[in-house]
């Protein structure tokens, strides 16, 4: 009988309290730079700054969950995730529901703290409203940086219900407190219809691939402009489930229908071979809304493609300077 | 073939857009004392400030929907609502999803017009929270109220989160505010597993019945007991959809296992000749959990139950005042 | 390793294509009178005359699936059904969606087959409107019958969208066409609003128990006013499914809630002694608003105890006659 | 605080009874010419004629409460629909689930009175079986029309259960009763197992595209096919939602594997510049089989691209003759 | 803000991975005396040696999950379980699908690993299969027990699809090894049809009280019979969660209609003051088919009680000893 | 008013008992070869020795019941499936849940005699571990096979869970036993992320195609592939659902997303014109976790496409020996 000695040999039914990944669990308080470590998946558990269904609170419990069934090794890339950064859930972050701008100060707070001991935050969802505290803590360290967002909608509006803080504005206002820099990024898998605001130019400065125009591209090309838009700067990587179609990924906030397939989803994230990513999030997946789990089953294969991404991009970097250690 | 002449005599198949109980809608905002309204059934469809499952901002839509199926007689009682009351779908509050102290006021501004025409409201919420904005609309206008709260939580805890405002807080926030009187209110269908500081005595005044206790009691003593406690008192009355067992009322944001069945709750309201109700609400119903909408169905049923209390009222005065005329 | 040599002895697994109890399959067209069948269950697939929600054309379907899972004794009782009756699936009735006189003929030709070999029909809807051509047919055979209805909705309607043959109407024109005798008919577990016309007495003279009323007497004294009810008459016993609380019966097209629970049903029936049953039916189950199959389960349970009743009778009857031999 | 003067700028929150599109509801029995409406919305709530899932009643209730989401610009178009046209919510029609035949008049006679105030009814069934009174009423308007058919089956079987009319021959009759023009007409995106009188030509004269080689042919050759095919003949335009695969629209009847994506078939509605559009259905959306109201989203997508068409044929006749203006 | 410092402190919604009712992960392979653990609550992730429905596998997981939501104090009792007692999360029970035999060697290895520090087991399923390991390891180290079951089945049949070990032969097999003492044992709860062997007296000993009888006892009166029938022995509590209705636990596995209520027996179960339990179980709950997660949560009230009953019982005996020191 | 004379004449909706594709029930053990049966379809229960969910033993029930919308004619290839086979629905095989070798044997056995009369097993699952037992009955017959595999995982793990027979693990142990010839075999549809075991070479020989580049080669040249590889040889073709995305197949225990769709699936099987089919299966279908049942109807279709194969050879040599006689 096996002997069983850590927690990715333990079977997938035995997982105990499951973690990401089945990954060791570090409350992201308790981390420090002697840990490490080099990625750290956290959970925000919000939905409420939302203007459709809400439910996303639970998606970062509804990946963990998923995940026990994730493997780390990477056919496509020939590596093992944990043999190239070490990587841990850091729980999740603390919030107060029906006090957005108060939730958003915990958020920044606990993502500080994974760039403090200089890892890379994964932040799991909960609604895209997270994204302006994870680019204010992101900026603080990196400075601007270059935003690759995968979304059905672009969330540019200026305000909603008459506040400055919402899903739908929050990449407005990380352009307005320059937090990202919209001439070296791009939105990518925009559709539906629009309110009479959206038809006119915004001024921002994004570049924007809509739906049927990235299906027609494209996964190669795509990730071709991509990696020209972005160059090497620091980039802050979104991807907001509902870029695929409902059929894709049901459990999500404000579907819109006639998006890509998971399949192109999860080979343009293969794509992107982006040198320097430095803060990562996945929203707006909403568990109540999913069928046999299998949004929150994607939003677990676009992380595991992006710790794949960063494990890489570590490989090559390790390589590029004649050392090659597995952590 | 039939011809179709109001609302009421279109089949449930064919009802249009829907309102509460195929009713007039009149938005809140356009009503006047003229229009000789008597109760308007007014959506508020929040679901912020919950400490666990969230999607309680569908459950007007949820029971507008169910409501097709209800109609207007009630056999125990003898009469057609309608014949009473003039009862109108007053539609939905405006809320800002994120920004629970806002939203309270917004909402407190659309009970007070309901106040203003001299009108019964009838709140389907969205979750409980929406209480201290009801109470407040009340008190302004009828004095502290006696509080009848069917509920299987006592929302006394004094903060969550760290903030004031929440669904667990409203009734000692309705306290400390004196908007209800506790020692003539009444709480009933407590149950479940509590924190530590609710197994002190916190000191407010409430007559507490819980669930078990009430189960034991049955229907007949426990209303007689009610009206004993809140007397002629002008009342706010409370229906926490969690009142029930879940297995009755899956749809709900804090299912709590071991409550009375729907047979029970119904027939605890028929026994509730209340003389005086000045506002009441439903709260709690959340559809992405409701199975086959039997949730939505029972908001319909109290709703129901309800109006036959305040028309049987009605027609009490009436009668008393030598005027019998159904309106 | 077990040798399987009938179907009783299949595993519930194992059972192949899905008959009503894994009881033999006889087509109600090939049936003799040489067969010696005493009861035939048969599928009515019809939703079409309906008001609310359809879906009951698939409700024998779900009990043929869910009765894999009963077994044929029953410990109340002391008995092996098939001991005593020789029962089978006589599969399903021929229809015409959309076309419910042409439907209600085929039905009751089918009905007709089965008392032409002398056996006791059991069908299983499908809605309510199928009674009609049950009771014409069992009537033609046995003359006016003594009504036993289990259902929350009386179905004395006059008409309805403007036609006479609806599932609201069936038992007023039943009682019109003589083929019931309301006098000794009996209707319990009437409850929830109702339409003006059902505020005054219809004057068909039905015993009628409303839901609270029920649940007040209890099962015991139920079973007694129903034997005393109908005597020694041949009766039509017939379960509407909405008879429970939605809790219990979540899958049918027009819940009502604050119904009794499946365990009072239950009970009631084998409380229920009937000497004479000379047709049955068990409808509205509407698979698509089930969960997880408890309403199927449920009727299930109906269709065994209402065998349980029969197969005592027949004991009694052979008993008496100094034969006791099972078949 | 936003002040809210129109339903449109009301939040999708807080819409109140929800109509399609959050448009004005206007029964379409007191519709006059003096409204100057250009398309009317209307509810066509039957599934009785249909021959494997019902659920389909519920279709128009759907749409309309996923339709809250929607906006009314196009991003694609240019353009914000009600800029160009006046569109109003119809209510539902009558009907008298079944009686087949009588409901067919009931809706001939309610699209008879859209087209009597000069415009477009735009019919959200309910099942396939709507199009015979859809095209009789089209037909003495218009005169014979060409018909453009996306669907999985072509509806044109002879008879079904010995019955003419159904939702399975829908074709055939309007066909046989020079309702439409096969030569002129195109269905398009058939698949599946088929009966045996099927493999043989039907004579019928109809262009057919199965949906293997519509895919093949891609959506802008499609576009090109569809607009020869018809010329500038007034068009009937009918989505038969099963048109796309279960995996986009799983709330549907008779679903059929194997077909095409939401995102091939809104692109394709996006090619279809029809000139002439006079009558358009969406039909076979079942909700109670939908999952996260993914179909009724795609539902709403569809009338959304078919109204985008309409206006933009709109804005091309007003700019023609000089003026243009927007209403 | 709060300051967190411990789980139990943690906001539901920010638990992070979740642990049975927020309590502190310690694999049970790493337990040892010194960690003066009281109870483990372990995971027993199986359902291959089942008859009809599987999914039990995921019980653990479901429970875990709704466990967030729970406190730990009891207002019956008046107590906090964690003042008395220190329990841990003991993580999952290695097993191998599809290999039955050596999964109950896992199980019993696991369990013997929990006396072996002095703690009482609270196993967590998976099936009732478990129960033959879980006895051995518990009569191992305490004698024969006498067992409590609330069950809707008995499960002493002698074998099944031809084997001995099976969840429908568990306590045959446990009376047979000697593990439990049928004379002092009691079964609570059997009912709905059964096999002919059932019919017959099986000679075990066992005393069993029927669902129906059960109802008409009352709780008061079965937990006074209890209490008399085991006495001070050592007791194996064993809770399948099939005792229930289905319409109070839909997710399990071969449900069973007609049964109590939650209420019922959550009531139940604060009756039965046993001073003495050694092993513990909850089986069957099966989270594929529970809808709204009512099911787990009703397996986390049960254990809530059966938590509070140790808790009590400690209690009373350091008060007996004179000391009265909260751990 | 129609005569129905068959089965396949019958209406979907008054199937009676579920056969698959209505066609006539003759349990395995009682054919005959004097039965003519070209093909037997056979329900194989089974999903203990699964690694993560469980529920596919209701796959076969489920394909059963989506059978029955379909037709047996097929327009690509021109011939109705019954004029050219007899095809008969076999029954279940028995199996011992929780005991995965004697389940092996019981299902060998019953292939055994499938084989025995001539016939091809046509084997619906039931997971994926029924393949080795599936190998050894057609090995005995026709000697090593080549395999045809379409799936997301290649099933050749070493062990797992310490066992040697599991569904991960089918094909290693084909491979090593002889019962398939890697070199001449070819496995499509691999994706997602691996144990690091997978990540080397396992010289075992399979043409392994993965999920990305089987979507870049496209269906035409994939079935050139295929043919190419197998050339005559005596093929098993093995169907595991989970080779489509979850989007078109949820109900799967390991779903892996990222895949084809339903489209391309279907598509794929029609360009494989294999000339030597002898052992077919579809596995994995696990209906607890489907939706509106579309992965059954995926399943009945991928079924119809290779019994369409299967059809189209026997025409071919039908017609090369000079004699066409449809059976």
């Amino acid at each position: 009988m096996t002997d069983y000695t850590d927690s990715q040999a333990v079977s997938r039914l035995s997982s105990g309290p499951r973690t990401f990944f089945r990954l060791p669990y570090r409350p992201v308080r308790e981390l420090t730079e002697n840990d490490g470590v080099d990625a750290v998946i956290l959970g925000v558990p919000i939905d409420g700054a939302t203007g459709y269904r809400s439910g996303a609170r639970f998606g970062p419990e509804a990946v963990r969950s998923a995940s026990t069934l994730a493997r780390l090794g990477s056919r496509e890339r020939g590596l093992v995730i944990t043999d190239l950064l070490t990587v841990v859930d850091g729980g999740d972050v603390h919030i107060v529901p029906g006090y957005h701008l108060q939730t958003l100060e915990l958020i920044e707070k606990s993502v500080d703290a994974v760039h403090g001991v200089g890892a890379l935050p994964i932040l799991v969802g909960g609604d895209h409203s997270l994204a302006i505290a994870e680019l204010r803590a992101a900026a603080k360290k990196h400075g601007p940086l270059s935003l690759v967002q995968l979304d059905a909608h672009r969330d540019v509006l200026d305000d909603y219900f008459g506040v400055k803080h919402f899903h739908g504005t929050v990449y407005r206002r990380a352009a307005e407190e320059g937090l990202i820099d919209p001439t070296t990024s791009i939105q990518i898998g925009m559709r539906g219809s629009v309110p009479r605001e959206d038809l006119a130019d915004d001024g921002l400065g994004f570049t924007v691939i809509h739906s049927d125009e990235a299906i027609e591209l494209g996964c190669r090309e795509l990730g071709r402009i991509v990696r020209d838009k972005v160059g090497t700067n620091p980039v802050a990587l979104t991807f907001d489930i509902d870029f695929v179609d409902p059929s894709c990924a049901p459990g999500t906030g404000t579907p819109e229908v006639g998006g890509p397939s998971s399949a192109f989803a999860l080979r343009l994230l293969r794509e992107l071979d982006l040198p320097d990513i430095r803060t990562v999030s996945l929203v707006e997946i909403s568990p109540p809304y999913d069928t046999a789990d299998i949004t929150a089953h994607l939003g677990v294969a676009v992380i595991f493609e992006i710790m794949t991404l960063a494990a890489a991009a570590r490989r090559t970097t390790t390589q590029q300077d004649g050392r090659l250690h597995a952590r």
